[in-house]
């Protein structure tokens, strides 16, 4: 029970936001009542925090797997970018909003993570970029990932990026493909293109030719 | 007198920071009176204000004439890297930080001119970049734009870059770089790469025989 109670949560939080969503939704939505939850949950705060911490760990365990499996970096940020494509039309913008007003306790836990696994996933897939000559070697690593991990919040925020005016996947893939762009080589180049579709009309040929 | 004023503030705050600048050194260093300031201006406050209006309408007109004076939107932003490069290291970390915690009307005034004239003049450059076939006709200008303009501040946020550990030169040379070979076009990359040298120094000599 506490876990359908945890993946209804999430599925909630994420399509609507977290303030939007009462106890009685998450209920109803089970068809269960407020009751039953209240023996496994303190308060929504608690389902919110079990809430994040699962989909956390969820998704470092798949930023993993897309590590392992890629034949090469640049691939790797091809599967994080399909990823967020498939999952981002499913966020909510309020999601983050809602999180960084009015929830601080499961904020700092998301900005915990950010900085931990984000941060050093993002890190090791630039170090392996440049020691296989794929990203450009005078790089700074260190002020990249940084600026990646903040894009990650920027996307998100309201003011920067009007939720009427963007939609997060185009904002996503936007921001991703000139971070990987920014960082490859000729070498980089010709893998990445074999990942992006021809109407991207980037052509190495003449490049090439240097 | 006035105008002594305003520049030796801006001198003081920019090199200090603005909390730690003080009436008395501002007069100390004129060699003046702290009455003498006061007939001029109400408090720090104001001086502040003017230096920041002074100093924005500087730069506007300065990346105005490189906009005109460059050849392309590419060499438009080697200019302003290079001008920021000279000032960089000018500018006190604190400042943005004192700007932002405590001084909010004259941190509002940045923020518009921010928002305004330097939104409008990264657009304009990516429109032109766009037209020239330079920049990647499928980049979403908007949303790049906004994303340099925010790079500025996250420059200066030293939570992200702890002054202890980057230099604003250089992270504005990683920033700046990055974000415009995002951009770039095959074609766009042959006169980049006429601007950097192989170690991605800014090469005066190249770029000045053209």
């Amino acid at each position: 029970m506490k876990e359908r109670i945890l993946a209804e949560a999430e599925r909630l939080f994420w399509k609507y936001g977290i303030r939007s969503v009462t106890m009685e939704d998450i209920a109803k939505q089970l068809g269960i009542s407020k009751k039953t939850i209240y023996q496994h949950f303190s308060d929504k705060e608690q389902i919110l925090s079990q809430v994040i911490e699962t989909k956390m760990g969820r998704d470092q365990s798949e930023m993993m797997c897309m590590a392992i499996e890629a034949d090469n970096p640049i691939e790797e940020i091809m599967h994080v970018i399909a990823m967020i494509q498939k999952h981002a039309d499913q966020v909510s913008p309020n999601l983050l909003i809602d999180l960084k007003r009015h929830y601080p306790q499961a904020f700092a836990q998301f900005r915990q993570y950010k900085e931990g696994e984000i941060m050093r996933s993002i890190l090791e897939n630039i170090q392996k970029g440049v020691s296989q000559g794929l990203y450009r070697s005078d790089i700074n690593p260190a002020i990249l990932a940084r600026l990646r991990v903040e894009q990650i919040e920027l996307a998100f925020n309201n003011d920067i990026f009007p939720t009427d005016q963007y939609t997060m996947p185009e904002i996503q893939y936007e921001l991703m493909h000139h971070f990987i762009r920014g960082m490859l080589t000729e070498k980089g180049f010709t893998i990445y293109n074999q990942y992006v579709n021809p109407n991207n009309e980037y052509n190495l040929s003449v490049y090439e030719k240097k």
